[in-house]
This record gives C-alpha cells, structure tokens and sequence, in this order.
C-alpha cells in the first residue's frame, strides 16, 4: 500500500468563491493525514494550455504526491476523467491534455485508469464541480492508501489526451519557439530552451537578435534580467531553462506586445 | 473535552497585507496541532451577504471545525461577538449574520455564547482587528479543548441576527428569485432551487422562460453549461443545488448584465 | 539543534504562476514537519519598502520561526544573501533591507550569516529564483536542524542593509510622518505612532488637523473608523498602534489622494 502525505491542487477556481475550500475540506475528510499544497487556481478560467504549462513546470519541486488539477471547460460532458501514474507521484485531472506536460515532466506515464468506480466518489455528484465530487475524493483516496487500479478501468496510456508540445526548433541559424508564458512581472517565456541558444553559439554576453511579427530588436543575453540597465530589455535562461525576455524593473509582455502563444526568433548578432 | 483539527478561516481581508497572517499566527501559538483551511479572504470589503452565502455553501464540504468567518464593518461598535454551536462545528464571529445562514446549513444553533471571557483574547485588544485579537484567539481556545460555555455568557439562539433569507417562491406558475452570487466564471446563481423547477414541470432538455427587468428570453435547462453550444445562455442545476444561467466559454452576468440581489422569474417555455 | 515548528513566507511572486508552490514543495522536501505559514505573496513587484512593512507588522503574531521573505528585484547580482536571528526566530533573504524592520520589530539581530554554504542549496541554481534555489532549502535545513552557522560565514550585524525609518518626529506642536501604507479597506496608516499624538494632547473624541500637501482637514480622532458617520473622514489608532486615516465603508486613500511615502502632519484643533 503506497501512501501519500501530500495532495497538490491546481485549478482555475480563482479565489473569490469558497470551491476549492470545499475540495480541501473534502480531502480532509478522506486523507486527514495528507497536506495539500496549492500550486495555483488563477489559472485562465478554461485555458488547460496554462493550467498544463504551470503543472509542469511545478511538479518537479513537490515531494511525491497525488498532483490534482482541473481546468476543465467539458465538465460533465463525455471528457473523461483519469488517474496516472508517472515516475513516484501519481496525477489526478479531466482527460483533456491538462496532465499531459506533467506526465512527460515526471517522466511518462506508467499506469492510466478512467474514473469510473463511483465508490470513491462524493455523492450526490453534481455535473458541473467534479473537482469536488470526482477528482479530490478520488485522490484523497489514493492518498490514503486506496490502490489505482481500484479507481477504475485501465486504459492505454498512449490513448491519453496529449497537447501538441510548444513549437521549438532550430533551423538556418535560428532558434524558433513561441511565448509559454508571461509571469507577474511581464517576463516573457519562450519554448525555447537555453541549450538551442547555445548551440546557435551564443554565449552570455554576446547580443541576440529576437524577431517578433514585424520587430526585430537586438537585446544582450545576459545572466539576469536584474544585470541589464534599467528600462534595457534583455534575454536570459530562466528558472525553467528557458530563455526569457525580460525588462529590469519594467514589463516586457506588455512593451513588446508579445501574448502567449505569439511567435518569436531568435539568431545570433553578427558584425556589420 | 472537545477537540477540533481543524479551523476554516473567511474573511473580507484580502490577500495584499499580513492580515490573515497575523491570525494563522496567533491560532498557531494557541492551537498548534488544529489546522487552518482557508474558505475566501477576497469578500467585497463590507459585504456581510456575499459572506454569509460563501460560508453557508462550503461549510458542509469541510470536516467538523471552529468555522472563523470576520465580515465585520461594525468592528469596534455595539454589535456582538459570538461563538455558535451548530451541527459538529462552532461558527465564530460578528453577530452581524454572517453567521446565520451557514448556521441552517449546519442544522441549527444549539448553543450561543456572547464572547466576553477576555481570557481568551489576545491584549492589548485593537479597537479595528477583532480577527486577530479576539476571534482567532477564542476559535484556538475552542479548537484546542477549552469549552465552549466558558467563552462567555449564554444568550438566547433567537437573539442571533439573521440575514433574511434570498427570495425564492413558486406562485402562478413561476418560479421568483434573485440573484444569489456570480462566480469567477461569470455564471449567475439564483435563489431557486432544483426542485422548484422541477415542480413547474420542466426537465432536462425542456426550454424555460426568463425574465429580468425588461428582457425575456428563452433557454435550455441543460444539464451543465458545457453541453451549451458556444455562446449560448443556458439554465443547469449548479454543485449547490440551485438554478444558475451560465454561458458556455463565455460570461453570463456580463452579457445578462445581472449583479448579486437582481429579481429573476423562470417558467416553463410552452408551445405557441 | 533548535527545530522550528514554522516556515513564515512572504514574496512579491503573486498567485498566478507555480512560484509560491515550488518553494512550498522544496520545503516539504527538506523539511517535511515544518508547516508554511504564507503571510503575503502580493508585494508590488521589486517593492522592498512595501515587503519590510508588512514582514515587520506580522512576524511579531507568529510563532517563533524561520521567516523567509524575498523581494528581490537585485536577483543574480551582487547583493548578499543573508540569516539572521533575531529574538527566537530566523530571518532569511536578500540583504537588501527587506528583513530590517522585521529584525527590529523581533529585537535586533544577534547574528547574521551570509549564505555561501551551497550544500544548502538546491542544483543546478538557477540566476533569477533564489527563493526556491537558496532562500527556501537554506529555511528548511534550519527549521529542520541544520545549525545557523554552518549556513556560511559570519558578518557583523551593522553591516546589514537597514532601511531607513519611516519619518515620524513631534516638533511645533505638528506631529510629522508619512503614508506607511494603504491597505485593502483603503485606510491610510501613517508612520505615526498614537502616543505622539497623545503627547499633543489630542484625546479621543477631539478634533485633529490633518495637513498633506495643500490640503487642510479637520476630523475627529474615534476609538474605530467604523465610529464615524458614513462617508465621514476619522483618524483613529489601527491594529498596530498607528494612526490611520479612514472613512467608514469608504476609501480614504483614494478620496484624500495619499499614496504611500506621501508627507501628513498632525496636529491639535483649537478653538478659533
């Protein structure tokens, strides 16, 4: 019997209602023993891309953990809604692709089962809160020791719900990507990881050229956004190991006008 | 002696300052094993009702507690502090009725304490947080085993301010309410429950009549907003039982432009 | 070996993003009995000031702990990373003034330590999020045992970034000070303690001048805000022994146009 002593909790709930004290109170009710540690319910109402990139950027820090997330805009529709194993923790959301960065990030999916054993559910379920009534009771129940295959029936984990990864790749000298996101303080996340900007042989310090629509600005590639000159946008390889677009002390989504999902490249600055 | 492991924690205190800290904090010092579930601190500065239904529509979802709940604009006036005992749980707080609805929730109160032990506050007591320096500190008490007759004098379960119940009655075929709370996804909750509708004879699938102000529109009572086609205003029985207009991907009480405590009339949609 | 029962955490990372989670998860990791108290993740972006106010204002209703707060706007730079104890509990963060009011507010500092032991910390470290990197797995080792020395080495504890103190000085029968900050109600706190204005005589109940800029009011000085009429302007001692400005169920901050840092003067109103 594998027990959890910790539930994650990502959702797009907000903050303003009582619904996700209502899933901690039902996990407390099943799982009194297990934390819940909240990764964030600010997420989009409904944008399972942001609510997918979040999730796995975060669970690589947690301790194992039956990962719960719900942004989930087919609520009570035919969706179906899944538990999965990956690497020591096990995820709990609507099948709609939400998990699926996260599985990868843990490492692949070892075992999937659709929920379909109502015993572990919340009765009566309503058909619009399944964070209350499906998923949380379910994974307070793993949590508590319940075995996952008992949640219901197995299902090929290559029939899972995968989003398309994030554009990335290299080609003609450029590293092409898209914005992943954009965080509180307007930094600028691109697929792009450090390691493609490197093989395009730039180095710290050297100038970038990031293309964006019709721009083209050059920005130096430096260690932090917090080494550039105040108001000076620069490029850096954030804590994800993605290269960002940053202003110290300013906001760069909104100076550049770059949302998620817009297109960006980047090459290397040659001498004139 | 009874013990809680648990205090839930509703405020208007938002989450910018130390506010709901210091009280994490001091219930810490006094009830160091009872944990702290979190219902909402963003209730509109002052606004007792929205409180009061927020805490009525989760308080059933948590495990037995010392539910804390401070919307309290009277702070430092005549108005009573009090600690009920209802169902499992003790409700600490203003005696403004922010209580009184989570109290029916609970089943009734069985016991009211007028809270003028000072024992158990927290000195030099502020004139401004009571949160901090006298809820919190009882509600720890209390968590902690210390009993509840002791918090100070009994007062008659009567006495306690009651907010007057949402409008909600059939008559002439129509089912009348108002406007209970928007949530986060801009879905409308009304007063009127499940069954009402069901009384005037409309089901699943069955088109129903609303009215508000002036406008009157048709819509399906559907099961969940997502079965809505996209941008279509629909009726469905939300996770607390009760009629609420939503549109799928989009946002109801926006486009409807219905804010909390507006007159809604809906009846059965008949063939002309 | 000291253990603490508490990690205290205060950030400008907001809600939205996974930060707050990935530090709760090394925690939980490192220090798995510890349990987080939040106090704030809403400090403006960078806002240092801000963070030092609210740290300050709060760590004094929690219970002795290992307070780590990161406003960190010079991440990746030169500035030091420091511990400090002070009173029963432990300061960690950038040393960039943000633990300075706290420190005092907890006692002084008898120790300080600048992080340079990384076997401490959490790699690969990442140039931009030394909460999760640094700040946090140092905290955790502490709460956890780990002795305070052992973190790095000791500097004198007058080489600490302090900030400087908030104005507030009594001259002219003027009580001086400034906006500290404005909180969620809109209440204006002034860098003024009450006893000053005691010392100009002012008493409950009298009338009290109020000069910011070119504006000159007068309102009376009450027991609470929620003792004036409505719409009506009081100063009154808040929750930390202050004098703010407030209208009851209003915003005095935006009616009187008083950001904080902004210079108001106190003074007696005489008969004419």
């Amino acid at each position: 019997m594998t027990v959890y002593n910790y539930l994650s909790f990502l959702t797009d709930y907000g903050l303003e209602d009582g619904f996700v004290a209502a899933c901690h109170g039902t996990a407390a009710r099943i799982a009194p023993d297990a934390r819940v540690i909240d990764i964030t319910h600010l997420v989009q109402p409904g944008d399972v891309r942001r609510g997918a990139a979040v999730l796995a950027q975060t669970v690589g820090y947690l301790p194992p953990a039956v990962h719960v997330a719900v942004v989930d805009p087919g609520v009570g529709t035919a969706r179906r809604a899944v538990a999965v194993a990956a690497g020591e923790s096990i995820l709990v959301g609507p099948d709609n692709g939400l998990l699926s960065w996260a599985i990868s990030a843990l490492g692949g999916a070892d075992l999937a089962i659709q929920l379909t054993n109502g015993d572990l559910w919340l009765h009566p379920v309503s058909a619009t809160f399944h964070g209350r009534d499906i998923f949380m009771p379910v994974a307070a129940h793993l949590a508590a020791g319940t075995d996952l295959a008992s949640a219901g029936e197995e299902i090929s984990v290559t029939d899972l719900v995968a989003l398309p990864a994030p554009t990335s790749r290299l080609h003609d000298g450029e590293a092409e990507g898209e914005v992943m996101s954009v965080d509180r303080f307007g930094n600028v996340q691109l697929s792009i990881p450090a390691a493609d900007v490197g093989r395009l042989g730039i180095g710290i310090g050297s100038p970038v050229i990031v293309r964006c629509g019709r721009r083209r600005l050059t920005v130096p590639y430096l260690d932090t956004f917090a080494a550039g000159a105040p108001g000076e946008i620069v490029a850096f390889t954030d804590s994800a190991g993605l290269i960002s677009l940053a202003i110290n002390a300013g906001d760069a989504a909104q100076q550049l006008g770059l949302p998620p999902g817009a297109h960006v490249r980047l090459s290397q600055a040659h001498a004139g």
